[in-house]
């Protein structure tokens, strides 16, 4: 059984995902509403929330961690690996990254939150594949890379301006650098960042690609095999706010029912 | 000594008002920066985070409590004091309430997180205090309450974007049927709004008197004779980051040493 975790509820992008790919699979999610967000908090604190996460997740029966959270993925894989050296982890970022650099002609973006950026490892990343791309002989030029955090998009996202004129000019403010340096692919590094994707893509133009990190995982996952079909789906908050069941509705379209989860130490 | 804590660094409002109105007053302040926001989340999750950080106070020497936050002020005042019987423990929103009550015409307005204006603790108080009103004879027609849940302002507030563009055009959302309703008197119902008040006065108008619960308060705390003057003061945060430690300085205009506290059971 596929465990899965977030800061909060934007890792329900990823289980939509999930269900549109595999809509039998069984799985475990964990939101951790009651500390959400991690995208302004430091690598120590987003570590020790992580592990205690993904051990919920195991003593509720999940076999493998999808670390649906690039806030998560880019600063405690490295703690859950070394926690956890038998279980089968995926974080978000490499596969976003093998699909932009699969897209691209040379011009990356990436978005993400404070913490995500200030951790530089989709920069270190997309510079690793660079070579690995060069020598595959898809390109002769460098590839150009620039990352912008964008903190303000979590919160509209939770306040429901999914479409709204204020997130517009929000949006226009964050990303009009990467849309003056021509970027061919943007990575969408959050999982909230997908539902605003319609505004994003408007603002960037056609030309430009957006990478959306929970359809990359959960490919991934589901080429790895690490997958049980019998349908079994559990849903856990550490915080019941009435607003985050409505927002996971709306997202989901469909009823679900969350159970509280109590995960610190 | 004085203990106040906040769910992160808006609170420092609070502590600047101290500063202000007593520069030598001793006080240890605890921002729970790994677990902010408090806003969105449920009221047994903010009783359990407000009665850790109490316990944290006192342990460190504190010896009354302000709580420095609308939020935990709205939802878990009655758990404190529940299990704090014997400790002087201040609250926000009373002496905001009697401030906004001694200016008022008649048409008061409230601005806070979701959680403190569903709470409905702001517009009960208020009419509680109506007929105190009326029996003072000061006024015979009914108050008029409007409470407005303005959930940007905090994460705009720690984007530091103050005094821009994109913050006007949400303040305008959220404020225009506070000024279409010509409230006299608002109150700024978040220890974080304060910092947003240039903007908030601009756009209602000066015929509107903005109210300052941390300024209400610490006239309250400063009364109550509850105060040390030896002026030894000690900032704590649950989460070290960079940023939150940037907008403390500049917010207090000083440079401050915060020590690293662990809080959670």
């Amino acid at each position: 059984m596929i465990g899965l975790f977030d800061s909060g509820i934007g890792g329900l992008t990823v289980v939509r995902e999930l269900l549109r790919q595999a809509p039998d699979a069984s799985f475990v999610y964990l939101g951790d509403t009651a500390r959400t967000p991690y995208g302004n908090k430091s690598k120590e604190t987003i570590e020790r929330y992580s592990l205690e996460n993904a051990a919920f997740l195991l003593s509720h029966g999940a076999t493998s961690i999808v670390i649906a959270c690039n806030t998560a993925s880019a600063l405690a894989v490295d703690a859950l690996r070394k926690a956890y050296p038998t279980v089968p982890i995926f974080e978000v970022i490499t596969p976003a990254v093998e699909d932009a650099l699969a897209a691209t002609h040379g011009r990356v973006g990436v978005i993400a939150t404070r913490a995500t950026i200030g951790s530089g490892i989709y920069q270190a990343k997309l510079k690793e594949a660079r070579s690995w791309k060069l020598e595959a002989g898809k390109g002769k030029q460098g590839l150009f890379i620039q990352a912008i955090a964008c903190p303000l998009f979590v919160p509209l996202v939770e306040e429901g301006w999914l479409n709204d004129d204020e997130t517009k000019r929000i949006a226009r403010r964050y990303l009009s650098s990467l849309r003056q340096t021509h970027v061919d692919t943007l990575i969408l590094g959050c999982t909230h960042y997908p539902l605003l994707a319609p505004i994003i893509q408007r603002f960037m133009g056609k030309q430009t690609m957006l990478v959306d990190s929970a359809a990359s995982v959960i490919r991934r996952v589901l080429a790895s095999g690490e997958i049980d079909r019998r349908g079994e789906q559990k849903y856990f908050l550490t915080d019941l706010s009435t607003r985050s069941t409505e927002i996971a509705r709306t997202w989901l379209a469909r009823e679900i029912v969350f159970a509280l989860a109590s995960v610190s130490a």
